[in-house]
């Protein structure tokens, strides 16, 4: 029974509900094993799932666990999501700004792995941060303050949890049904009225491709509609990292800066303006044009960076004490032009060799180690000019160094 | 390293002799994980692979084990293999054919596992017959009289085996490229001069179309080339069974019967005299019509049936105490008509269930339990009259016993 599940994907036959629950819950229960789920994963990577299939593996996903209820927050929730990236630090600076709108933040992040850091490993660069709130601490402070940003409390879809870290170690991540019911999954349990999902594409993200983005946004789309909750999506670039930060310190205090409006030219301060007026609008239920000058506003007055210290205040974090490494490396130019790309990927990889990012799920993190960027793309360079920091601890091999950067 | 492989195959790439050999001694020596094996399988059995990668997966399957030298048998060895089907006896049938026309026979039989029974554990439903034969002995009885078939004595193509017990469990085995290399490099490691094989298509097979059917003796025949092996194919149906009996010491009884020439209108005794024929052709470099002679001389000449009786003899066997199950079940049809076909996957799955075959590697086999089939496919038939007799021990549900014929 078991192998012929798998047979009829392998087939690129279409898998009924019971089929799909019979399988997930089993390898829960030690039925299927491990090598036969990867088989199935594997199966649906290549030949796809119709929407119908899709739809039922994301409500197995959510029956695997709690679903949490919203309703004792005020106003419309909204819950923003990104498919990761590069130096993607926007949930620390989306949160402030939208809270200090008056719309709810109560968000449970998770760890980074591999290349993609996580928002809780950047806020633990904040020496004495808890992310390991109650719940009644969490109910208290968004009662209080209107944002709290924890590690999960709940129960929420375990079984994607599962099914990922296999996804991780076979081959079977880079699936638009796969990740579809994934993402829906643990924000529907996660119980907000509306869903925003940042959707990166490019050599720094999961989906390589516009086509894959766009089908991505429509699953999710179609997913959320028969929860009976809004979903929007935005679907942006991965190809150069975001902002000029990676790393678990720099990246608080890149966020820092944008905050109190001290980065404004940064592809990085775009996508967050742009996602927190989507929220606003989403939450508020009115015009693009007021929520944007409602963000904007939030930023010029100090209420959004003011918004972020009650957060690090409320949860015991020190902001005074985050530092980032003291041993540090200029990178210099080796010839003279323009700069093309800065390759996110390869980024990505520097930053998990100096230590800021897992390989496995037991490695420590190095908070103050990191990479900044000096440039981006479009800056002109000259030969021997200055192009990038490395925050270190143990220096790496820079061998490929010059990869990162291409410049004509 | 590892999963940038199964990616490389999940895109559909190209993968090199070297990731290949990487990978899959990876998996023997227990770096690579069962479900990142089943997930690269799954990945080849959808995108496939092309010669190349055939080829280059084939030698790391032969150089897993031993590579026998059979230059001491007198005159051209030819090996004989069959992908598998409900009912297969030809080896009992052709090997004693060639072998009483000066072809030597060498055989080393593998156990049957699912529907598909394995020669060995026909020959053991001959009370005494040692299968467990020493390499001496092999030597000594192929030199006295041209015939042996015994079990695994060398160590073939080991991990093929594994593979092969992975893929029986994943939904991964109806791959043409993994049947290919998984014959080619047992019967190249194998070391005789000439291969002839035995292509089953249809519902009670490996391969479902002609088109696989094709594709699979072309690939055959390309790695053959490579080792300089003359292969030749033959394409036959299976989606009737092999003659009329199912079951070990049935099936032994039956080919008997043709070895004396007793049974020629019959499905089984054309392919086995067409096969012999070309074992003939191949080992003495003669044309059709006259193999065709010799064949057909060795049967009504009762050489090949004394052949037999030597090989039973030599290993030990007892051929007057080979016995069916007394308790025995007529079926008789339940409506009047032609038969228009006998479903061989449903005969295999109700032999299965007497206990003529195993479901798990551990499982015994009950030799004298099986199904006599007393028509064919053309037969005219009346209701109420009988159909098949079923030898048992313990009479399994046969509610479902009218689907294995279609009456019109």
């Amino acid at each position: 029974m078991i192998v012929d599940i798998i047979n009829k994907k392998r087939l690129g036959e279409e898998l009924s509900f019971h089929e799909l629950d019979l399988f997930f819950n089993g390898y829960l229960e030690g039925k299927v094993k491990d090598y036969q789920m990867s088989s199935l994963l594997m199966a649906i990577c290549i030949q796809g799932m119709s929407e119908e299939e899709v739809f039922s593996l994301t409500k197995v996903f959510i029956d695997s666990g709690d679903v949490l209820d919203l309703s004792f927050l005020p106003g419309v929730t909204v819950d923003k999501h990104s498919t990761g990236g590069i130096g993607d630090k926007t949930t620390l600076i989306i949160a402030p700004i939208v809270a200090s709108l008056g719309v709810p933040v109560m968000k449970m992040s998770g760890r980074g792995l591999g290349y993609t850091g996580g928002t809780i490993d950047k806020l633990e660069s904040i020496p004495g941060f808890r992310i390991d709130l109650s719940e009644e601490e969490v109910m208290e402070q968004v009662k209080n303050i209107g944002i709290v940003i924890t590690g999960q409390t709940a129960n929420l879809a375990p079984m994607d949890k599962v099914i990922y870290a296999l996804r991780d170690v076979t081959g079977t991540v880079s699936s638009v049904p796969l990740i579809a019911a994934s993402i829906m999954s643990k924000k529907i349990a996660g119980g907000a009225d509306k869903i925003l999902i940042d959707i990166k594409v490019g050599n720094g993200a999961l989906l390589q491709t516009m086509e894959e983005a766009e089908a991505l946004s429509d699953l999710v789309i179609k997913i959320g509609k028969i929860y009976q909750k809004e979903v929007r999506t935005m679907i942006s670039d991965m190809n150069v990292p975001l902002g000029f930060c990676i790393g678990n310190s720099l990246e608080v205090m890149e966020a820092i800066r944008i905050l109190k409006g001290e980065e404004k030219d940064n592809n990085l301060t775009k996508l967050c303006f742009d996602l927190a007026t989507q929220m606003v609008c989403m939450s508020k239920n009115i015009l693009v044009q007021d929520a944007q000058d409602m963000v904007m506003d939030s930023i010029l007055s100090g209420a959004a960076y003011q918004k972020f210290l009650e957060l690090v205040h409320s949860q015991h974090g020190n902001l005074e004490k985050i530092s980032v490494s003291k041993k540090c490396k200029t990178m210099k130019s080796t010839k003279s032009g323009t700069i093309v790309s800065i390759s996110a990927i390869e980024l990505g990889k520097l930053s998990v060799l100096l230590g800021a990012g897992r390989t496995t799920k037991e490695d420590k993190i190095d908070y103050g180690v990191g990479i900044e960027l000096l440039v981006q793309v479009g800056s002109k360079v000259k030969k021997g000019e200055p192009i990038a920091k490395i925050y270190y601890t143990k220096l790496p091999n820079l061998q490929n160094f010059e990869d990162i950067f291409l410049i004509k």
